[in-house]
């Protein structure tokens, strides 16, 4: 190792692009010379503190990398301390994984073998990750490249919500998830487990809330141990959250009792914020989440316990006379003050078993304990606010995966910054990590993992990764190599798009499919809180999400090379013929693309449903190549012919079908050059 | 229904180009007015006989319906007897399903909704199956068109063998394969669970059988036992077989003192026939086998029990003088007539409990009782013969899927064609039927439904629909179809192809890829069994499967596609400009591709391997487009540039990297086209 360490040289993490296709990129890596061969005479070796957790990772490892290279391998580690990558762990962690533990590991890849080594089994496993991402196909087979990695994680709290109570996420969807949190060193599954739409855990001291909350669509205590063992396996924490007072209509279709007005209550079936809330006057209340709490406590062995504490509307509390009249009796200002009552009534019940509450920034209350946690859906402001109060918290605030930001916009987001940035040392370490989120109003087993994924990566490496690593470009590639890797964990992220593009068109012929995917590769749905506002039928927990809004990724990948290649040709004054030609060749092909969609249009009511969309692709196609052709002939475009495609432009950018056709900025981007003489057409 | 009927017209079965997109085609079709629309209010009933198997098969419709349309639907079938879909079935099959039950349905579709009678729930079964396959989106969203249907199997034994022993096949891919089965209405699933490579089964009563004849890789009892359960939810019978004498290695790894040498045995790693085989002169051989069958016989309920008995090389009888001397002695000709003492001897054990014995080929013998079954590798003259002498008989010969052989060749292949076609009508009800063969040398989980779908589906048609039902270009609309429609199964026969063409590539552009997809597209694997001859290192059980051979599917579309054109080109005497333009865009393409590819293959040994075939398709391309350079130009090519370019045709047909290049053969046409004068070129 001492030889390859002299020979290697440095690969800081502050180069714009790294050298290898690791996602999140490791804090510090060395290169050496040569590479390590991987072939089926491949064995892993395990070393220094044993735990059955560690062999079934070694396993699992053994059979992960057997699937990415399709090579045969032994399917247990080897007995022998010869083995080609040895695995050396030093001390068990916690039993019940805890925030903080050491995660950091090093690993030493040579011509001639591995090894790994870590302080505890949460470094093994994330070390074992690192190793498979080296893995790629060589012009000599597969090889890992020779070198050093020293990394540990920026923050220890990175997590991700899934809402599997407003579509019920069912347990093999989540474990394939699980296993890519595993593959980017994600060390929290934050579990959103109940809403006005459902009620997903079985309670056996209240079984009303699963049996008449749920729609028969709720997991077993059985099935959660489970796949709390499946996280602890793979280095994550299981954080329920059960959200209180508000987001509550499920529980109180079976225990109306608890609610602020009388009932009866059914499943909601709509989106939005409603109204039902738990009673915070009754004692009643707090009797019976005392019990629930005991009871979910047990079956959670994590230390933190989430409360929800979101988005109560009131309207229950100002309407009914009763709790009106405690409010004034118990001079609590208004329904924030009753809610800080119910939190203060609630903490102990979560402390007394043992645990710490987590709740949306709506819960912070200067005069709860210190111990609480703070996951802010509004930002780092209030974040650091919070810090300064003495507060712990987590940012999801530029972390929600539903509203359809790009990746490079995710990636932005530091925990770190704004306010945040000014911390002192002290409060900074307050500032735990972040969690993105996955709120499921129009996800289901189908297209989930194209919500999450690859998107999901890059929040993880901003969480893991040193603060320096910023290079879009290189996060770009990264995401994209990651992203195919992802698969062999059996994540659909990427499949699912072309068997939901034959659902939508039908029996088709191959160029009408062709012309189908090529509208959808230029597409993304509506972005933010816009989709309901732009749904022609008010949607439903009962809609069907077979439209070709839901089968689009969120981040359209030709729309943003388009946008990179058109900042490119205009960056060198449109002087790059290559360039040229293939701007040229892609909006060819949108203006012309319309005329072979027409006839699935006839036949399809999804494809009808895209037709205006279609239209627009070929508008914009045929003004992107009159622009074009002005910069060719070296013309400035006339000013009258500037207004009349902007206006082009500007008809294809209102949103149609609830999608947007996401080249429109990179094309206005070409009208412009055409029309601006210093920019491009005086030049030639 | 009477004025759907009146006002419908006559859909024959014998119209080349049937209307409907099913797969098998039903022997009776009866178009109606209009079509039923399907949406969330879509119900399903059951009436008449009832049992669990026929609720469970409506929740698996309903949630097959709700996967294909993504429509979300009730899990349960209704109670009410105005559901949108009423099924009624008269009676109970067998406990135990039997060759030759009633299968057949009466499925009518209005307007308002469908009626599904079947005397038998095997017909209600099938019916589902076609409902499901009626549903496609409409103008006005998903709808199934107003329909008449009377369909029953031409065949009474419609199966599918997989060899799990040669390479093993985990449970939940012969399930979604199974699932697959249902979808096409075949009704055997023939399991060869031993070999010389791996005995697959728990024996209770012989555990060194599973325990060192099969890595670990078996299947215990419970799990046989569930996917015999599986299997009857969808009509489907399992079939075992234990195959001996021959292929017998891993039973002697066990037990070295039931077969003709002394051994030590070891699991046998390579492929072809061996020496190993059961002593047939001794004692012990029989009571092993008659307690082993007598465990097998209740694992596996049904009536049929397959003891193999194909390719037996008789060396190690050859080399053993107790053997000789046995043969001598008893006054058997040979080693045939040694295989059929033993058959004879084997035959009582399998029918003491209460089995009819199935063989292939070799085990007939006329002396043997006329319950056997004859499985015919050989082919319909064999299976004709057997008949003749009062054998029934199944055809495999023709449908092996592991041949490589394309759709239409299979499609092709009848039971009863040949000698078969004239056997006297009560000799051809011994012609049972077929069963397509997908042996294992150069499968694993991640190809294996590639290598199955969707060319069993053509079979399945050939086994069901009438024997007219024989139109290729009909056969191949509705094959690919239903290709797209098995994916909701979870079948991974398209998927498996871009995630095995990324793990080949290895990080790459969209271009790169894309030339290698385009690379992928026109190539098949050597076909037969020349995979071994054109091995350049012996292949064995351990051998990767992760080249471009076995990525590929086994026949080519885009090659077939392509013929086509140039046959449909040629037939207007080269006077289709649009025909023409394509050919040019495809030859173009072809040419063009082999320098995308360059980069790549200098980084991956997968591309490496094959770039001599990308340099072949370029140089087809090339001569493509030369030739109809001639073509276009009215030009008759000269005798000497003919010549070349065969000789180029010749050397791009010889298969490098154990790859065919399919278009070779057609654009050896558009060669002969431009040299012949009156064929194309003098026209112009």
């Amino acid at each position: 190792m001492l030889v390859a360490l002299a020979l290697g040289t440095q690969i800081g993490r502050l180069q714009s692009q790294p050298a290898l296709n690791l996602m999140p990129y490791p804090s510090s890596v060395q290169s050496g010379a040569g590479s390590l061969k991987i072939d089926s005479s491949f064995t892993v070796g395990l070393a220094g503190y044993t735990e059955p957790r560690l062999d079934r990772a070694a396993e699992r490892f053994l059979r992960q990398l057997s699937r990415q290279t399709a090579i045969p391998l032994a399917g247990k580690p080897a007995a022998s301390s010869q083995a080609v990558l040895m695995i050396h762990t030093d001390r068990a962690s916690k039993e019940i994984q805890e925030l903080g533990e050491d995660e950091s590991y090093i690993l030493e890849v040579s011509a001639t073998g591995a090894k790994l080594n870590a302080p505890t089994p949460l470094g093994t496993l994330h070390g074992l990750q690192t190793f498979l991402q080296l893995v790629e196909v060589s012009p000599e087979g597969f090889a890992a490249p020779a070198v050093t990695i020293n990394d540990r994680p920026r923050f220890p709290w990175r997590g991700l919500m899934i809402d599997s109570a407003r579509h019920f996420v069912p347990l093999d969807v989540l474990r394939r998830n699980i296993d890519g949190l595993e593959a980017v060193k994600m060390n929290v599954f934050h579990w959103h487990l109940s809403e006005n739409q459902g009620f997903r855990v079985e309670s056996k001291k209240f079984p009303k809330l699963h049996e008449m909350g749920s729609d028969g669509l709720y997991y077993t205590q059985d099935e959660i141990h489970d796949l709390i063992e499946y996280a602890h396996d793979r280095g994550i924490r299981v954080v329920p959250e059960f959200d209180v007072p508000g987001h509550s209509t499920a529980w109180f279709v079976g225990y109306p009792e608890l609610a602020s007005a009388p009932g009866p209550y059914e499943i909601e079936r709509k989106w939005g914020v409603f109204d039902p809330a738990f009673d915070p006057t009754s004692e009643k209340t707090y009797k019976f989440l005392d019990q629930f709490i005991a009871e979910m406590a047990k079956l959670f062995p994590d230390h933190f316990f989430h409360v929800g504490g979101d988005e109560v509307n009131g309207k229950q509390w100002d309407a009914n006379p009763k709790i009106k009249e405690f409010i004034k009796a118990h001079g609590l200002k208004n329904n924030e003050g009753l809610q800080s009552y119910f939190n203060k009534k609630l903490e102990p019940l979560v402390s007394k078993h043992g645990k710490s509450m987590v709740g949306w920034d709506e819960v912070l209350d200067p005069t709860l304990p210190k111990d609480i946690v703070i996951q802010s859906w509004r930002g780092q402001d209030s974040l650091a606010s919070a810090a300064k109060q003495g507060f712990r918290g987590i940012l999801s605030n530029g972390y929600y995966l539903d509203l359809g930001w790009s990746a490079a916009r995710h990636y932005a987001v530091d925990p770190l910054s704004g306010t945040a940035a000014n911390l002192s040392p002290e409060e900074k370490t307050r500032i735990l990590g972040g969690e993105s989120c996955m709120w499921a109003e129009y996800i289901n087993p189908e297209n989930i993992d194209s919500r999450i994924w690859p998107r999901n990566a890059v929040i993880a490496e901003r969480l893991w990764s040193p603060q320096e690593t910023t290079d879009v470009a290189s996060m770009h590639t990264r995401m994209e190599i990651l992203s195919t890797r992802l698969e062999w964990l059996g994540l659909t992220h990427k499949t699912y798009h072309r068997q939901m593009l034959q659902r939508i068109a039908g029996p088709s012929s191959p160029e009408e499919f062709a012309a189908l995917a090529t509208l959808a590769s230029v597409v993304e749905p509506v972005k933010d809180y816009t989709r309901e506002e732009t749904a022609t039928t008010e949607p439903t927990s009962a809609t069907p999400l077979n439209r070709l809004v839901d089968a689009v990724p969120l981040e359209s990948a030709t729309a943003r090379q388009f946008g990179e290649l058109v900042d490119k040709f205009i960056a060198t004054t449109c002087h790059d013929p290559a360039a040229e030609a293939r701007l040229r060749a892609q909006l060819t092909a949108w203006r012309d693309n319309d005329a072979k969609l027409q006839a699935l249009a006839q036949r399809s009511f999804f494809v009808k449903e895209v037709a205006a969309t279609s239209q627009d692709l070929s508008s914009m196609g045929a003004v992107g190549l009159a622009a074009l052709d002005f910069i060719a002939k070296g013309q400035r475009a006339p000013d009258d012919w500037k207004a009349q495609q902007l206006a082009v432009i500007q008809q294809v950018e209102k949103s149609k079908g609830q999608l947007l056709l996401m080249p429109a900025p990179a094309v206005q981007k070409l009208i412009e050059a055409a029309s601006a003489g210093g920019v491009c057409s005086s030049t030639h």
